[in-house]
């Protein structure tokens, strides 16, 4: 999944005769049981019981990124993702002479393979288990907003410490179905990871961002990584003596032809999804709160090029302004799908028939209630989102925003770890010095000044209870002149310097800025409890909320699957392509013959040229497709995966691989909030053009005989 | 059929697997029990011998308007065929304040049934038989070539003459595979047809030229004749007591839901294909006559608009210059996709088949000899073909025209009647009469003078022996002021005068265009000689090569149909949508769905309200498919049509009617050379979009009652 771009009309015109494909829902693995006979129906050859069994295969197969999911194609810890999930690995060991972006990658031996980029994880889900009565321990309907989300959190803190006691082990605790229940997620964390192979970048990114959420495609989005652990078999380190890891299970290349119609499931790590909003709140986002974050994200952009002179200064700024530019694109692409199709009217009509089931004599006193008090705090909830969207923009000075949290960090760093705040914890300390040493490549004071004077105007459009009217003041004082001239944070070893520095050199220090972290910190304080007494009092709600949502389904029959949260998920469907404007329609498959006529020799439609000799020869062997009378490239599933998904395993009836998720189509970006499936399709990279390409342009036999589909 | 466009670059990425569809071929009703068994296979319901009987339902209820094709559709002579072919009929009709075009026309009861343009016919197939002895009589292999044409003019025309004996006839003795045989096609002439109902421009012609040859497509291209006779049931001219004619049959409307896949047959009258054309021929017209005759069209045209001054000059040339235009574009199109699917390439693989197989030691002294024979005529009469193209532009200068034609005519009627040239006979006089008649409202001597003064130009660049040198040369003497000073032609009754004069009179008249005309004619008469000689080798040359090419079919066990030559024809298929660009396809059926999304209330996509209306309504009752789940607009069949095939029946497995075919996708350009099957595709509107537009828009219940589909 990767950013987006604006839609045209033409969506609206669809053909409205579709069959229900039953493509829709990210289920958890245990959810297999309940979903057999329509599994069986789907056309899965297996035990539907099997996929809730995550110590075989297919999903014991099944690996995490942390961003990207992935899954294990030998019995030698060999990784398939996708490409654009390998990027940062590529790039970091990418040298002058040594382009790997553009001719990719291949070790020939294990002592060929390369460290991926500081980070990487391969992560091994060993189990999910049900902690809602762990987790619901002392929270009681009585307490206070507050005084729940700290109940949560210590409960949660509680199991995640003892899961992570055994070594090597990272665990999560994640709510599903708004709260209703909770489940943790144990990991094998895999801190050894290698690079293997990566095709060029004109396959792997063929098309680019000219052809990013569109249909037809023909991207070769595939790379591979190799997990290894210490000779004892546990997670560590990277070490010239580690030996590859030895998965539970791994998945097998498929032989028989996937075809037009066939069944695939696909299993992987979907982020966030919103499906359970209520029509107000989808209202509230799209009418107000993406149409504002848009407008600051645009202005933040404008500012920047406003501002930059020169070279340097472009290289400073070009991933942060990249990065508005595409998060502004993507909510422009959101909100322009969610019109297009009436999101709010459809969220109403589905509110509609809840409600009418809840005004039911019956369910007036629990349901109804349970309906009305969420609406009075989700409306709430919104009008501080709002706020919070623009009390953020101070934090994009960077400086500003470092000294903030590091006076924080040495405020919660007095508390036992158990009781620091999320983020401010030993176990995060990593992540904390990468964000404030990654400031020196990406600041320049002149623009972050520039950047703070125009936060500081968004803001005073708020009402002053909204704001941190001492920080305000405070910059006032000391004028933005002598905040920039004075600070001596800008040089990183000062900065860093400061972690773990008590709270009282924080308060005798005259950098201005840590001053400024100083006079922010109690209304910084003030403004988070009342955001955890809200977001408490919301949970609560929702959670009761929830139940009527629940118990609505139930009684309709309908088995409901939580919203997207970056835990273990699988979607069922078919290949298929779909109708697009009346009379017109996008094929199941892409092909070879469409890379020849896509081809113009220059980016981002640039083949390798052994590539394009092996597609115009067309010798496709046993990996051309019999249906299709050539090679597949790319192929449309109906099923429902998003953020997350980029590198996912595409199985067929019988469990084996047949593909890599790696985008989905514009409707993609309506499928956060509300699954169409008429339209919305998956867009995986086929198995069989990767090893095409791996055998006839990158001499990968190697690789292939690894997973046992030598030449 | 309609005038053409360019053609993009996405044919040649078309994916490849499209399988054989055995949807070639414009049959004979004769060869229908030979197709018995692919017929059966297709798909047909009804006996395929059925399709042989001419007196019996469907091919009896087959009609033709002469250039486009009808089907009789109730016992009460109505006539179905497409709104572009009863389009002069609706302007003759129309009036100030009676803007039939626009608005449409329904006659409520018959007496409010308009005449139809002057004439216009419906011509009912009697019978279709083999008069190929009666044509062979006298034709012998040493007759030259000029006596060959000759004998073959002077059989045909006894044959038309015996069987026009009988009143009320029309008949026509066509060629078939080259001149291999001859059959006669004898007709009922009915001569008083009345327009019945037109649905409004916007419906019979949404899309208009944007759309046309285009898929998708939304065009409601049908309209209704009614065909009348005398009382005594014998085609007579318009008169008020005239009845209805009573078809031998006529066509059912379908009640089945037409559906993606099914069987589909076309009956009609295809004007012209090449089919049979060789690689060289191929090569000749490709590479040197459509180019050139492209650029003089566009000369042609360029030098109308450079001419033309004010409105006057506009509106008196807008017909001549939009069919130069057409025309040349047409020619463009064609060029571009045989370019495109490299035609000549094909016909160079299908040659080397041919000619291999005739290299054989039994074949080479017929067969062999026979190619060769017929190839080095082929390539004389390339040259002389290309001659003739550029000598016609004089005839673009009208009153030359007129005047040559005028004097031919005085020659001709010298003759018994069965002797003259044929286009100068007496059943020929009212076409010249028309001819000579138009001149007056799209002539401007300043224009035709500068046309004529390009055209020698043009000329001069031919070599003496194949210029009109004396008509040259008395041009010169006269010179172009004094030729359109001293005319009296530009008067319509003068120029009607000449006809019927005896030559003497144009001999000694002092009109300066009379004074070319018979300036003109010895060398006019010595190149026809010339030319009527090639033809006769040429055409026994083409039966002997033909010879071969239908031995070689059967040697191959294939089935041969001959070239369109506007005689009666079937071709079946199947409703079947196709890939475009790689990963796209066009589906089989365009919905109501797709009008709403192209309306833009401005022409040509103008929807009537009350159709808009009804589409957003969407109440489709039986008229709704139920594969679609909506209501189908237009289709798409691999079915093989070509110009004057527009209006022809298209009929479900049982005969039913399920809509006429209007027009072609692009690759109907290359059809009228190749038959491209994985490409070409049939346009016809769906006979329930029709129903749907008569029955809740147009208030046509009474037809639809009366073709037993009352709503």
């Amino acid at each position: 999944m990767r950013t987006g771009r604006q839609v045209s009309g033409f969506l609206l015109a669809l053909a409205g005769a579709e069959a229900a494909l039953a493509a829709e829902g990210m289920w958890m693995p245990g959810q297999a049981p309940a979903l057999s006979a329509r599994l069986r129906e789907a056309g899965l050859a297996l035990p539907p019981e099997r996929l809730a069994d995550l110590a075989a295969a297919p999903m014991g197969a099944i690996a995490s990124l942390g961003g990207c999911s992935a899954s294990f194609v030998s019995p030698q810890g060999l990784v398939a993702t996708n490409h654009h999930c390998v990027l940062g690995s590529i790039q970091f060991n990418a040298r002058e002479g040594r382009n790997l972006i553009r001719d990719g990658f291949l070790a020939r031996t294990r002592s060929e393979e390369l460290p991926a980029a500081p980070g990487t994880r391969v992560y091994v889900i060993e189990a999910l288990d049900d902690v809602t009565a762990a987790m619901m321990t002392g929270v009681t309907p009585r307490l206070t907003g507050a005084a729940r989300v700290r109940a949560l959190e210590a409960n949660r803190k509680a199991i995640i410490a003892a899961c992570e006691a055994e070594p090597g082990r990272r665990c999560e605790v994640r709510s599903y179905f708004g709260g209703a229940q909770y489940w943790r997620q144990r990991m094998l964390e895999i801190r050894d990871v290698r690079l293997v192979h990566a095709p060029a970048g004109s396959v792997g990114n063929f098309g680019g961002e000219v052809d990013n959420w569109q249909w037809p495609r023909h991207t070769g989005d595939y790379s591979f990584y190799r997990a290894y652990v210490a000779p004892d078999g546990r997670p560590a380190a990277y070490a010239a003596e580690n030996v590859p890891y030895v998965p539970r299970a791994h998945l097998k290349l498929a032989n028989d032809d996937l075809k037009d119609g066939d069944f695939v499931l696909i299993a992987g790590f979907p982020g966030v999804t919103e499906r359970f909003r209520t029509a107000a709140e989808t209202e509230g986002w799209y009418g107000r709160i993406y149409p504002r974050q848009q407008r600051l994200l645009a202005d933040y952009s404008a500012l920047i090029a406003r501002e930059t002179q020169g070279e340097a200064d472009r290289i400073a700024y070009a991933s942060i302004k990249a990065g508005a530019d595409n998060y502004a694109k993507k909510i422009a692409g959101q909100m322009a799908v969610a019109r297009q199709f009436d999101l709010v009217g459809r969220k109403r009509a589905s509110d509609a028939r809840l409600g009418e089931w809840a005004a039911r004599p019956e369910h007036r006193r629990t349901h109804a209630l349970a309906i009305s008090n969420y609406d009075s705090l989700a409306a709430e909830a919104l009008a501080a989102d709002e706020a919070r969207l623009v009390n953020q923009t101070l934090n994009r000075a960077q400086l500003l925003n470092a000294a903030r949290t590091l006076y924080r960090w040495a405020n919660e760093r007095m508390k036992p770890d158990s009781e620091r705040e999320p983020g401010f914890q030993e176990r995060d300390r990593q992540s904390v010095i990468d964000r404030l040493s990654v400031i020196d490549r990406r600041f320049v004071a002149r623009i972050d000044r520039a950047i703070l004077a125009q936060a500081l105007a968004e803001v005073a459009t708020l009402p002053p209870a909204q704001r941190n009217t001492a920080l305000e003041a405070r910059i006032a004082e000391i004028g933005l002149d002598r905040l920039y001239a004075g600070t001596r944070l800008t040089d990183q070893a000062e900065r860093l310097a400061w972690l773990d520095r008590p709270v009282a050199d924080f308060i005798a220090s005259d950098d201005p800025f840590i001053q400024l972290a100083v006079a922010a910190y109690a209304q910084d304080m003030a403004a988070e409890a009342r955001r955890k007494d809200l977001e408490g009092r919301l949970d609560a709600a929702r959670v009761a909320w929830m139940g009527a949502v629940r118990a609505h389904a139930a009684a309709e029959g309908r088995l409901l699957y939580p919203d997207a949260n970056g835990s273990l998920r699988f979607t069922f469907g078919h290949v298929r392509g779909r109708p697009t404007r009346d009379g017109e329609a996008w094929t199941a498959f892409t092909t070879a013959g469409g890379i020849l006529a896509k081809d113009t020799g220059k980016d981002p439609f640039d083949s390798p040229p052994a590539l394009l000799a092996a597609l115009r020869e067309g010798k496709w062997g046993p990996l051309g497709s019999a249906s299709l009378g050539t090679l597949p490239v790319n192929f449309l599933s109906t099923t429902d995966i998003t953020n997350g998904n980029s590198g996912s395993a595409v199985l067929n009836a019988k469990g084996e691989l047949v593909g890599l998720a790696f985008d989905g189509t514009l409707e993609g970006m309506l499928s956060d909030w509300w699954f169409d499936e008429a339209t919305t399709r998956t867009i995986a990279v086929d198995q069989r053009y990767m090893r095409f390409v791996m055998e006839r342009v990158d001499g990968a036999a190697g690789l292939l005989a690894e997973m046992g589909v030598a030449p």
